[in-house]
């Protein structure tokens, strides 16, 4: 082994690399792929959230801040929840994250140690695999059960795969890359277990929004739960407003948890810079047109691709409850990786293998479809002529 | 133990509070307390920095982007190291991080495990021990020799903590809170017990350009490191560039380690915002200048402190070598929090209390002076008038 790699902690030793972030390197300088790899579509931040960051930033807001956010921000989010669930929510339950990404870090750190546990409904977005990993946890992968390219969570299975260092249940629900949305009676299940086992639920509904059944919202603990149950909501805002690239997200969680986090978050860190925070008072006060224009844009991507892979018999795919991705199986896909660089070098789409979403997603490919219908349109029509004369 | 609290894993319940962080709660929002508490002056980002990420926000740049940082900001920091070591570094040796605090979380989490020791000369800046209990290792204090309130470290006390369980060395030179600069010779004797040990140096040299001697800056590792030597950087644009809100760091270490870094990166924040790193690529390429200012200032603010202490009977002071501190000791103290919390509301003037550094730091206040002459000098004022007349 490498001199150097040798000498490092076991944990930094282990820490996979994201299947995901692989295609995107291999494709990121080539002109002309239109990338559906990432959870991101291709709309930028609006100007009226991006002008909130440049007042701030004239106005001097480039010190030193609150490292659980800034008042206006956590009074921001409780006024966003109560949109959404109508009551009233404790501003002091709302924790500000560096991306829905440290959410999740900040999260698995609270409820879990080394070679502690923690279930995760797979094929999964692979960060939270990563996140338990780097910290000498165990993600313990619980498949789910597929049908037609349609995946749905057993609850039995996730209550069979329970060991005595089991600590946590990741569910994230909308799911990605499945699309998997977990009804009302299914959350029910969950914590019915998660509290006969005295397991933390760390919830992920960071695509709530994106459902397309006309509800406004999928189904979520917050809807069931007790104040004195063990879970912590991560969330970001990277979705709602096409803040990707901003790395801002919140933790939603007991007030009792405030100090502990406060303190995790000071020695990860430190908080976020107070112009970006800025942006997202704008965003959550006045963004919800927004909100509802991207949920209206992935409706119509679905739409595309249902209709791009209609009749192509190669192509094994169900539309997704909720998110926006397509996670479809393509017959006598051997490699996904390299199909995946394959896909980006020959067919011009940036697609992310199903394999970097663990259990369960080999022979599957993942596309976001959170985008413009021409490029969209233009993707698939590349991905269907290259499905049906190559691969 | 509270139900919640009780339910956690065992590092998140052992995490300490920062008593720098406790004091700047308790006066954050109290009129006309001038701030000396934390390591940042009072001017603001400078316009030419502030711009460049302006600018990028008009030009969209609020995508995902390179999780290590984008490669001219890698390219800026190459070439910032070679004007300041006269030799030229490769960029794939830069891996940009959200604050300097993560370039040390994730040097931490590089370099050792949960029940492994990092040592720590002592008194110290808590982070570094908040980021070692956060991830369940244990950082050993190595007090530092004190003399007329004069810090230097005695190598032998360092060899002397080593354990089976050491597996690294926190240098942290010019210091906070203590001002203590290693010369070459110290270096150099670090380095030889970290060769014979097989330990990790994680070197903190944010205070780098804040030395008093009339040097450029504070001897490095840099000087005398081989390239087969386990050293990693922890750097961050705080301090040189007033950006302390921004949260930007680095970390400089063997391109063998860019993939372990790229993956703890991208499961702990997944990098930070284009638009930022392109203020950074102007504060490295074209902020020399602003540099200066600050160190020039800093020399007139540990002027002003000197004269200020001058003929006080009950302060201990030794003017620091480096960074921006002064940390003296206060005859008579004897709760350094709660004298903390009176200076705020009694004298006006906001200090961090000697025991937020841990061993050693007992009897001591820390403040920064590292801002506008008129303001340091009001501080000056209250403070030694109400050293002599209360407390």
């Amino acid at each position: 082994m490498d001199h150097f790699i040798g000498s490092l902690s076991a944990a930094a030793r282990e820490v996979p690399a994201s299947g995901i972030i692989a295609a995107v390197n291999h494709g990121r300088s080539k002109a002309g792929v239109i990338p559906l790899w990432a959870g991101e579509g291709d709309l930028p931040t609006p100007r009226f959230i991006v002008e909130a960051a440049e007042r701030a930033l004239r106005d001097g807001a480039t010190f030193y801040t609150h490292q659980l956010g800034i008042p206006p921000l956590r009074e921001a989010l409780a006024a966003y929840y109560e949109a959404q669930f109508g009551r009233a929510f404790d501003p002091d339950s709302f924790f500000v994250t560096g991306s829905g990404m440290q959410a999740i870090q900040i999260s698995v750190r609270l409820c879990l140690g080394p070679g502690e546990e923690i279930l995760v409904p797979s094929p999964a977005w692979p960060n939270i695999a990563g996140a338990a990993i780097a910290q000498g946890s165990v993600p313990v992968p619980v498949a789910l059960r597929e049908e037609s390219g349609r995946f749905a969570l057993d609850v039995g299975d996730l209550e069979a795969a329970i060991t005595p260092s089991t600590r946590a249940i990741f569910v994230n629900s909308p799911a990605n890359p499945t699309g998997w949305v977990a009804n009302r009676q299914t959350l029910e299940a969950i914590l019915d277990l998660a509290r006969r086992h005295n397991l933390w639920i760390i919830a992920d509904e960071i695509y709530s929004r994106f459902v397309y059944d006309g509800s406004a919202r999928a189904p979520s603990f917050l809807d069931i739960a007790a104040p004195d149950d063990l879970i912590v909501y991560v969330n970001t805002f990277s979705k709602n407003w096409a803040m990707t690239g901003w790395r801002m997200g919140w933790i939603h969680a007991t007030p009792a948890l405030k100090s502990t986090i406060a303190n995790l978050i000071q020695y990860s860190t430190s908080g976020i810079a107070e112009f970006m925070q800025w942006a997202g008072v704008t965003a959550l006060n006045d963004g919800e047109w927004f909100v509802r224009h991207m949920v209206d844009r992935a409706r119509q991507g679905r739409a595309i691709v249902n209709e791009g892979f209609a009749g192509n018999n190669r192509v094994t795919y169900s539309a997704p409850d909720g998110a926006f991705y397509a996670f479809f199986r393509v017959a006598g896909l051997v490699d996904a990786t390299e199909a995946a660089f394959r896909l980006i070098d020959e067919a011009g789409v940036g697609t992310a293998p199903g394999t970097a979403f663990g259990a369960g997603g080999d022979g599957f490919v993942r596309v976001c479809f959170a985008r413009s219908s021409d490029s969209l349109r233009e993707a698939m029509g590349r991905l269907g002529h290259y499905l049906e004369t190559a691969c």
